[in-house]
Order: C-alpha cells, then structure tokens, then sequence
C-alpha cells in the first residue's frame, strides 16, 4: 500500500495537483493513488518497485504489452525524422499518406478514405458532424438522430457521451436530444423468462422496426454499434443478432457505423469484430491498438460510398470545415505503421493461440456459485458477479463488488477491472501462456477471499 | 508544384486515401498536395525536396522548429523508459504527477488541479462537462448556457464547434442550441462609425450585461475567451475590453474560462496571454505549444475554487465519470515537462526579444494601400486585406484573396495561413532574426504579385 502520510509522497503529490477522471474515490482515499514509472511486457511496475500483471492491456490498448522494442524504436525513429506535423490545407506528412494507404488496404472495404482524430471520442463525435454535414448536403437537415444501444461506449465527449448508454451520464445532463438508446443486445441479462435467444435477437430487431417507423425513417442519420460492447462489460451480441438488424437498416438506408475502437485490429480474433459477425458496416471508427497505446490516435476510415457522398458535398462548399491540430501526426503514424505490421505479421496468430486457454480459463472460474456469467469474444471477456446464480439478482450495489475484487487483486500484484458488478479482462496480445495462467490463479483466488468475506 | 500525373505520385497517393479537412479542395485539385518529410528548424520539406519556411508554426504549436534535440530526446528517453499507460482508477505515470506540479507552479493559480485531454477541442469540451456536472451537483440542472464571442475558435467536437463563433459550422446544423455568440472585441471591424475605442469596449459591456439579463443569469453556465482571437484571424481585443467585462461576469458569479490553446506558454510575450491582459480567470484550458506540437495533449487546468467546488460534486457521487484513454498519457507528459522548461529558461525571452521586429515587419507591410489593418501581440500577427483601405470594403469573395496570397507564398516558399481576407502569421519562438526578415521579405514580395493581378 503506498505510503499516504508524507506530503512529499507520490500519492499526496497526484493528490494535490490531480482532478482524477473515472477513479473511484472512496477507493483512492483508503488505498493512494498508484503512480507507476515503468513496464517490462504486460507488467507495469510503481513507485514502490512493486509489480502488476495489467490483465487490461492499460484500457484494452496496449496490445504489445509496455516495452515492445520495435514500437519503441518507430517511435524514436520518426521523432528524429519528423517530430510533428498536422493535416490541414493540403499538406501532410509522408506517414500520414502511408497508414492511410495501409488502412484501406487492410479494412475490410474495397476502397476507403481516411480522417484522423486523437482519440475514439474525437473519431465518433467527427463522424456524427460527417453524418449532419451529409444531412444538410443532401437537402435533409432534419436527418439528424443517432441510434446506438444501451450499454453502448463511444466516448466522453458532449457528443459520444450521448451516444453511450450508461446512466452516469445524467450527471451531466446526457444525452442531448436526439440520441436514441436501443436495447443491449445481451441476452442474459435482458432476456425475457421463458424467451428462447432467437425470441430475443427477433424481439429487438422489432423494436428497431418499431423505433425507426416512431421516430420517422427522415430524421435518423446513422446507426452506432460495437461489434462486441467493450466498456459495457464485455458484451457480445446474442446469436444472429447483426443478421437481423443490418437489413432492416438497409432497407431503411440508415449508414450503419462499426464503432472498433476496442475490437479493430485483432481483438476479437480478426482484424476487425465486422469480420468476427459476417458484415461490412459504412465505416469504421479505429483508436486503442491503433498505435498499441503508443500515441493517442483514431481515425475515421469512411467506406466507398460514404467517401463518395462525402466528398459530393464537401467539393460544393470547397472545404469540409472540420480538424484536429494534431490530425494525422507524423509520429503517430509511424507507430501505427509498425503496430498495424506487428497484429497482421504476429499478433493477430497470437490471439488466435491464446483464444483456447482464454476461453478455458474463465469458464472454470465461471463455475463459482457467485459467478453468473462468463462472456468472452477472442481476448476480452467478463466474469459477472451475482448474489444468486439462480436468479441472476446482483449484490448490493453498497458493497461494490466488482471494486472489492479488482482492489483484492491489485493487493496481489494483478490490475483488472470493474465494471458494474463485472470484472473485465482484456489481456495483451503478448503475453505468454504462463501469464496468462497467473492472471487466472491470482483472480481467483481474488474471487474466493472477496466472497468468502460477503458470505 | 508537385507532379499529379502519375498515379503513383504522392499527390494521388494521398487523394487516393484521404478525406481533407480544413483544405480549400479547389487549391489541391489545382495544386496538388504538399506531402512532407522533414524539417530544420523553423524550416519542412517536401517530397520533392522544396524547402519551405513556415510562417505558422505548424498550427500555432511548433514554437521550437521542427527537429529541436531537447524535446526528441525527451520523446526517445520516455519511449524507451514507458511508452503508454492511463490516468483511469487512481493509477498514472510519474511524469503525469510531475507535470500536473508543473502546470500548477507556471499557472497564475494559487493552486490547481490538472485534468488531461489530447487536444484543445477535447479540453473545452471537457470544461463544459464540468460546468454541466457543478450545475447538477449544485442543484441548478437549467444552468447550461455557455457565452462564447464572434469569431472565437474554440474547436470541432459539435459542442466546442457550437461554441466557435465561425459561419462554416451552419453547415453542420451547428450551433446546438444554448451556445450564445457575444458581438467580436475587433474594434477596426465591428465599431461603429463614430464610435470611439473607449465607446465600443464600453457597448461590448452594455450588450453582455443584457444578455445576461435577456437569457437569466441563472440559465448561463460559463464564459469561455481566448486573450486573442486565434484562428479567427488573430485578434487582440480592443482596449479595456477585459477589464470592462470581467467585473460583470464576476458579479453575476459566471466562471470565466481562459481559452490559452494558442496563447498559453509564451506566444503574446507572457507565459499566459490572461497575464498579458492583467486577469485571472476560474480556469485555463491549454494545448498546442504544451508539447510545442510534439504530441496531441490538451489540459483543463482548473483554479482553486473551481477545482474545490468540482472535487466536492465529485465526492457526493464518488466518482467524476469522464476521462480518454491516452489522457496524461507518459510521453506527453515527459515532453510537456520538456517543453516548458524550455519556454521558461530560453523561448519566453525569445518571444520577447523577436516581439520589436516582428512588429516593425507588419507594420511596414501595412503601408501597403491593400492592407487595411495590422494587429499582433507578442509573437502572433495578421495582415488584413482589403480593397479599398478608407472604407475598409473588403475583396470579392469569389477572388480568394488570401488563398492567392497564401499560395503565391508556397511557391515562393513560405507557409503563411488563410483566414478570412487576412494573412496570419505565428512564427516559431525559435526563430533568428534573419529567418523573420526571410519571411517578410517573401511574404511582403507575394503581397505586391497578387495585389497587381488583382488591379
């Protein structure tokens, strides 16, 4: 546990100088903030020299772990070359030109274009104004609405905030009007009793029938969907689900958006969760293993239609008036470059090879009384906590569960995280059987002491 | 001009695989793209091997040049100590701890605390959530409205565009509603005829004081400025506008945000442009030269009572739900650290030694019968274009003047930017004397060809 007391410590200096985003604080007011200084593969080490095994890959990004050599190397070797460039006015540096190239070569269109943001929140919220510029283009300014799912994440701007399905949003006053929240496609969880899986991928295919026809066909400018929610807790669709919906959003001809910022680039076992449930959306939003953590970066990577009608309507008004300083940065696409080469020449075989014992290893822990479920899509997963297997009630939500557990196993040397009362695990493409064996035995002997002491 | 023949010509590469933004389409189609490689100081180079000086820092943000030893070797050092990790959960790198102590001991606070972004957009989108969040917390949910100025630049994420007080944004259906644009502080453009300075500034403050009572003081969340007009063609405001509007916003107890993305660390002369007007704002957003453009990081740098009020809101609900991956991310961080150091011991003083010269150069190019204004502060300037210099009668918008200007610049050269009919030029802090002359010189030669083709 860090030392708290001196004022000159770590934890009272992060403490002083820091407004701490998505952080528990009752938890850092008992256990210090965790400063750390720097990583060998997937662990990362602190101040105090003590070890984590990251079970999270930081947040699901750093896919070669936390000293990739050849990632550290294209980094050092463009900053020698070209430390910084942007991307507006026609100009732009020769590895902006490269991934761009790279990006449409391994997407799964047969053409693409490509705008580059600093973030998934950036490339989600540039591609609602992409969809609103169309909309005003094309002479329909009131095609507007944005349709996405409960659960949903797609970021934390005013914009993606309202896109993303959780309640702390209403904190801020979210969403906005306009963003309208399907569904979570998790049958588990939202499955009726008695509803057989099928009755339940038909019942919200319906719903989106019923959702569209209310809100009027005219008014919606697109459809957001994780291929596998990621920070909703891992949730992969129930069967058949993107086989219903995608042709009733075709038929409507609403552009359906593949948010990969967590899935894109391997996640799931192929290069993009599209690929993982058969369709090819009208773009996809890529960020996280973009750079494998290494540069903050995501992109816009726009389909041939889209591409096309975009570019229509921009060539009328000269200049599609839209940009980020930092769109495109040389050094930033260097490092995607190299770690789009890594997942295609190496990582993407490793996920594949580690998929089994992944798999296996949370279906034995799945077999725990207080575990209700165990979901999993390639190398992410979740273990759900539940008071009573039977009727999946969840714990009371004063004994943070899910907090209990992730701090448990942080005491013993593993970081991974909770997520309503799910632990979530998204391990680095890297890691070796072994780890990953000590990622299991430590959470769950994490499990047994947090459930013991509950019970 | 590049060759755009041959398919496989950087120019068709990057048109084959890039949606532009900011980029006036009919100069690329004309022109081709200018895809570049390297740079030498203040100095890029394209594929082609053409040397260009840019006048603009890259955008606004390259204050050291383009290959400064300091700061890639703090990139190289921090990729190859830590290449990557969050500020999620009570965990960060040490160099997020040192660098948020930095920010806190160069603000004009007494105390701050620092939240992380990666880019100026996404910092004053952040800054709204606060205020949405503090107005929830507080029990007045109706306190939304943000008052921002004609002109402003303050991103483009939908509500930090809402928030930019540009034409272009009608074409996303944007502003949403509740963003309020108070009248331009640009006293050779908006003052009445007549109207003196003194009288402007005095009608600035009259019209806030309405709107404030028009919308309800109790509706309006924030005030958000830049010291100057950055991208709205570098624009200081008009004598004591400052002082005449900050004692109204300070009565009716409206938090004032200082936008410093393009001010911030050293460009108007001080460390902070609210220094060069004499004011201490609630917070200050930061961006651009934090990294001097090494790395996308943007930061909400809060004073103490609005980081008081937003840490006690946050501890009611225990957690403040916000945040992006790569937020504090280590090689920001480590570069920042590197970065302002470096304004501090030896660019601040640049600034102020380069400030007589480059003053003198604008003026001396404001002689010129086309050039309707001059304005600069500290190291940031604009030339404005008009047709007739009495009635101030700009040019016909179908001529693009400052595209012509800025374009007969790249040919000879020089990078200068567009905006509107003016010229703005930010050139790097590093800069000799003689590269300033450079820049006047061809910036001065391509003001005569394009004013004599145009007469």
């Amino acid at each position: 546990m860090p030392d708290t007391t001196h004022p000159n410590s770590w934890d009272a200096r992060a403490k002083s100088s820091s407004f701490f985003g998505f952080t528990d604080l009752p938890s850092i007011e008992a256990r210090g903030t965790v400063v750390l200084t720097h990583g060998e593969g997937p662990y990362v080490f602190d101040t105090e020299g003590r070890r984590y095994l990251d079970a999270n890959s930081g947040l699901w990004n750093m896919i070669a772990g936390f000293d990739h050599p050849g990632l550290i190397r294209a980094a050092q070797e463009q900053y020698a070359r070209f430390p910084g460039y942007h991307a507006f006015f026609g100009r732009m540096s020769d590895q902006t030109v490269m991934l761009s190239e790279k990006l449409a070569q391994v997407s799964p269109f047969e053409s693409a274009k490509t705008f580059y943001t600093n973030s998934g929140s950036e490339a989600n919220d540039t591609m609602v104004k992409m969809l609103w510029f169309l909309a005003g283009a094309e002479g329909q300014p009131e095609r507007r609405k944005i349709l996405t799912r409960g659960n949903a994440y797609h970021g934390v701007t005013a914009v993606t905030a309202s896109m993303t399905g959780k309640p702390y949003n209403s904190l801020f006053g979210l969403p906005l009007p306009g963003f309208i929240h399907l569904t979570c496609p998790h049958y588990w969880r939202e499955g009726r009793d008695g509803e057989s899986e099928a009755e339940f991928t038909a019942r919200l295919a319906e719903e989106l029938e019923e959702v569209i026809a209310r809100e009027g066909v005219d008014t919606i400018a697109g459809f957001f969907a994780e291929p596998v929610q990621g920070a909703g807790g891992v949730i992969p669709p129930s069967a058949g689900y993107f086989d219903a919906i995608l042709p009733i959003l075709r038929r409507h001809k609403i552009p359906v958006i593949a948010d990969e910022v967590i899935t894109g680039l391997g996640r799931t076992g192929e290069m993009w969760g599209c690929e993982s449930y058969d369709f090819v959306p009208d773009a996809i939003i890529s960020s996280k293993a973009l750079t494998a953590g290494y540069f903050p970066m995501g992109a816009v990577i726009l389909g041939p239609e889209l591409a096309d009608r975009l570019q229509r309507a921009t060539r009328e008004v000269e200049e599609f008036p839209h940009g980020f300083t930092a769109s495109g940065h040389p050094v930033g696409c260097a490092i995607a470059l190299a770690a789009i080469d890594l997942v295609e020449t190496e990582l993407l075989d490793r996920v594949r090879a580690l998929t089994p014992s992944f798999e296996a290893g949370l279906a034995r822990l799945a077999e725990h009384p207080h575990i209700g479920e165990a979901r999993s899509r390639g190398l992410m997963g979740a273990l759900e906590a539940v008071r009573d297997k039977e009727t999946k009630a969840p714990w009371d939500g004063d004994l943070s569960v899910s907090e209990r557990i992730a701090n448990t196993c942080t005491d013993h040397g593993l970081i991974c995280r909770p997520l309503g009362q799910a632990v979530v695990l998204c391990p680095a493409f890297i890691m070796t059987e072994a780890q990953m064996a000590e990622m299991f035995e430590k959470l769950g002997a994490a499990l047994e002491e947090v459930f013991d002491g509950l019970t």
